[in-house]
């Protein structure tokens, strides 16, 4: 089925070239975030210029739904967080996407969600040991992507 | 299938009856939260004591993901927010559950999320208004639910 991609000029998450993903296909894609005090901090976001998750067919968000799965895993797998916390607001950008977030006791607001008052500043070795997960998250990721591409 | 219910003493989400949900059935209740400031706050809650969507099954995944969706449906079309927000974080209490929060420009926080601190208090007369919408709410997911179950 061949459908028109929904663009919004100047929405920030429709821009794919800008978010750099380590996987795109032409329903969503995944972008591990530059967040200096959260490492391994992923997105998953949709193609689409969609609003709201009940706005997709069932078909899209199952798959949608299935792709924030497979960035979990990959999270877990790799950043071996305490928690992982996932979210979709986009009051700010109202363009349909998922946050994924390894926390840590240790990290910045923990136990209270990220975009809370920060409590503390991480160790700055704790964060460099996790950035330098990061490669092998992205290839974590590409992996699962790949393989859930190919099994589509 | 039969399995063994995990429970976790003193978990506030483990005690069905204190949490008085709208809907509950074996694998998950639904509570609308009492919230001064989110009339028509809900938490899809799992049953069992789990901490991540990903340990659950698929079967399981897949269940709790419509459960969620259901809910937004139903927030969407009696609360009529400018946005919804759905977000599993689970820091504080680490057993599985779905936060749906229908927002709107005027709400405590908007843009932010709801865990930032809050930018306004909003108009007694509008929080009334969306109050009043909440035993609407609750015969939605009521009939959302028992729909949903008589069809599995």
């Amino acid at each position: 089925m061949t459908t028109t991609p929904i663009r919004e000029p100047g929405c920030e998450l429709c821009d794919l070239a800008a978010l750099r993903p380590v996987y795109a296909d032409s329903k969503l894609s995944v972008i591990v975030v530059d967040d200096a005090n959260y490492p391994g901090f992923c997105r998953v976001i949709w193609r689409d210029h969609v609003r709201e998750m009940s706005d997709l067919s069932r078909e899209d968000r199952l798959l949608l739904n299935e792709a924030v799965h497979e960035v979990e895993l990959a999270v877990r797998e790799v950043m071996k967080p305490t928690k992982v916390n996932v979210a979709s607001l986009g009051n700010v950008v109202p363009h349909l996407h998922w946050h994924v977030i390894p926390r840590y006791t240790d990290d910045a607001h923990f136990p209270a969600p990220v975009w809370a008052a920060a409590v503390r500043q991480t160790e700055e070795n704790t964060l460099a040991a996790r950035r330098a997960l990061l490669p092998e998250l992205a290839d974590a990721l590409a992996t699962r992507f790949a393989r859930r591409t190919n099994q589509g």
